[in-house]
């Protein structure tokens, strides 16, 4: 090595040393947002919470999870959500709603389950639901998803290309279930037509945004056809397409099912092949102890809707052998006119509540298995797992911040019993959804409350009309 | 009659007329207040809605509730309360509280009783439970429950007078029972200084302050002898002082009642001579056939306590059975050890919901007799029957108005069907109790929210590092 080798060898070695300095100064990854936490509750697989902590959020998706120092060393954010007196968490996964049903809201409660439907439910589907009647009731439900922090949902309802305009543009994730059934229903004569739309549905939206996922949604078990289930499953196998259904809700769908085939519903979804495919099967309230081994060993997630269930008298679902026999089990409102509204956190609380009272056990869905049905687990429950439910880096940032500003939340000692059992909808703050602020300060962005107002009235006066009409 | 007679005789009239006109148009009945409603949903005995209604209130008496009209027409009110879109009602009945207990919000959940009770409950109360511990923790809850629409409430916990003294400050109305038991408890070695304490208290209080009646709290039959129940029972007599107490909570209970006595916890209470006071009996989840029947022809009011009993593992009470055999049913929060919070609200929809479904029948308990239970069969249950629960003329002025704006309370249909199924704590703008405002506008005006702010963390500072220090 000559003397002017050593020289240009030991120049670069300086140039190299001095970029490399001037890297780690200056260069800090440039992130979209850095939102921050006094509490981080990550629901991760060991359902970390970072005490002053933050995420980082690149092109919509989760870069990093830390402390406020880690974070701040590394990134460089255009925008910063301050996390004071707040707690950072993933936004709730509602498992299964009926959106626009929101406009039926205390329509008809407290009667017989045939009274309800087939004096109110069907009649009024018939009368009123059409696409305006979607796009209202549609931009309701996200608008109050929004303010109450879920920021996916999984939904079954008439006009789902209409409800999926609606998602566009309010911002929330949604998997949405083209509605199938062997009866005349809005839009429909019957079985044929309603599979054809729903396909062409999954058809012309699967893969074309980011947050929308099409799926195919038989109604149930007694309003579907075996041939029609199998149908169906193919279908869905074939397009790579989730399915949306309700399963093993009642009694009498149990007692229909068995009349009928000689098995139970869940044996049902094996025999026609729903097992193999990803499907959320709605309410689950009466599995046998074989069908939850089924259930844990195959591709469908359960969504436990604890409100909706005694409130149409369903019943109690074994949520707790469900746990421990791993089936994934996420939580849902229903639709609105069995619930009364779209508020996972009264989902959340009376999941944690209802299986220690009705067991016996004290001890069972403690606070954190509670919280991870409404987001982690509901996530995967949904086929959604790889996306959303948790703070993690590689997934889309789906985030809430609640307040604990109130003094009901005061003292503080745990924050996933505080969520749980003391905190509510009204303390939600912040909602994102694929790095997009929906909701900030309280306020939601992306719907237009004043005009939302004037159109839900023009609606519900009519139904009220009607109502009224129908007592004298 | 003289032309002069003639024309006094017709002045005379004219002055008639015109001072019966005058009276007329400037004579209306003076009044302190009228407040307002867009439904006046009086819960009395027809549970009367009056669409655009108003309530008169003079001297905190309910003097007349009508229509707007109606009432304008007779009443002249010095200071008047808007109703626009909002409901207005008579406000809750917390029937079983423990109120300081808020300062153990979230300390301990999810865990089995013994350990709940005797890892953290009985220790922290003996290490905390002080003059200062309660005057911080009855603030709290007061201010909690004055924001979330609770107008009046039982309690039973340590240093009553402290309580009695946060009471009258904050304006609420109280029924403060004093504690009793046969153990060492806070400020006690064992009964007689408890039961001595209790009966003290009774009498310093007693008929002395418009908004407290003071009670006699044997805590439970499995931790007052049956000796001492007597005792009670004979004193609350001879004083007319009602008592609370814990009745027929768990099966835990039961079976240590039924092998010192061989009888159930009720018709222990009518042994002990219980059944013949106003007695406020809390929980009641397991009462017999027979024990109904006894409860109805008795004194006793029962307080269902959904969300505790559920949160404790304790079981679901038989409220269509006892509603139907004619036992006078409240609703409660239970202390926010077990709940976690003092939020009416909840306890009104999980006893909507909680009975259905457990049942299997969706037309029990629907909202209207959910409501019942949280207003005037409350006021029944606790023995305030006469004075407050329900919106008519002679009762106390205790009301509450619920803003109907948020867009999750629309539509609207049914107003009761709201109240119980999607309104909530946060929806309560004014609460007025013995006509007058302890909140306006959301705010609460008799508490200084940040010095209570203090206060709390002070307390709970201490409380967690003991916490931490337990998990170490």
């Amino acid at each position: 090595m000559t003397l002017k080798q050593i020289w240009q060898a030991a120049m670069l070695c300086v140039a190299m040393v001095s970029f490399e300095g001037y890297a780690m100064a200056e260069g800090k990854t440039a992130v979209d947002m850095v939102v921050h936490g006094r509490y981080v509750v990550t629901m991760d697989g060991a359902q970390d919470v970072i005490e002053n902590g933050a995420v980082a959020v690149k092109d919509g998706a989760i870069v990093a999870v830390g402390t406020d120092a880690d974070i701040a060393s590394a990134y460089d954010a255009a925008e910063s959500i301050s996390g004071e007196n707040r707690v950072l968490m993933p936004g709730f996964v509602n498992g299964h709603t009926h959106t626009a049903m929101v406009l039926f809201r205390g329509m008809a409660d407290d009667l017989a389950l045939m009274t309800w439907l087939q004096e109110y439910i069907f009649p009024m589907e018939g009368r009123y639901v059409d696409p305006a009647f979607i796009e209202v009731g549609s931009e309701l439900a996200c608008w109050e998803m929004i303010q109450g922090g879920t920021t996916s949902f999984v939904d079954m309802y008439f006009y789902p290309e209409v409800i999926a305009g609606v998602v566009d543009r309010c911002g929330l994730r949604a998997v949405i279930a083209a509605p199938m059934i062997d009866f005349p229903s809005p839009g429909f004569k019957g079985w044929d037509d309603s599979f054809a739309a729903g396909v062409k549905f999954v058809e012309d939206w699967q893969g074309k945004h980011a947050r929308i996922t099409p799926a195919l949604a038989p109604h149930a078990p007694y309003t579907v056809s075996k041939e029609h289930l199998a149908q169906v499953a193919a279908k869905a196998k074939e397009l790579g397409a989730p399915i949306s259904i309700h399963i093993a809700e009642d009694k009498a769908e149990l007692k229909t099912v068995g009349d009928k085939y000689g098995i139970t519903s869940v044996e049902l979804m094996q025999e026609v092949g729903m097992t193999d495919v990803t499907t959320v099967a709605a309410h689950v309230v009466w599995p046998t102890e074989s069908d939850m081994k089924t259930l844990a060993a195959s591709k469908v997630g359960a969504i436990h809707n604890p409100t909706s269930n005694l409130k149409t008298a369903a019943g109690i679902a074994p949520i707790p052998a469900m746990l421990a026999a791993g089936v994934k089990v996420g939580l849902g409102t229903d639709g609105a006119a069995s619930n009364n509204d779209l508020d996972m956190w009264e989902e959340l609380r009376l999941a944690a509540l209802l299986h220690k009272g009705a067991g016996g056990d004290p001890t069972v869905v403690p606070a954190r298995a509670a919280l991870n049905m409404a987001t982690k687990g509901g996530a995967e429950a949904v086929g959604l797992g790889e996306v959303t439910g948790s703070l993690e880096a590689g997934k889309r940032a789906d985030m809430i911040q609640v307040s604990l500003d109130s003094l009901r939340l005061s003292p503080l000692y745990d924050v996933m019993s505080q969520l749980v059992y003391a905190a509510g909808a009204r303390d939600v703050v912040t909602t994102i959804v694929d790095g997009k602020v929906l909701m900030a300060d309280g306020k939601v962005l992306t719907v237009d409350k004043d005009a939302l107002r004037a159109k839900v009235k023009a609606v519900a006066d009519k139904i009220r009309a009607d109502l009224d009409a129908k007592k004298q």
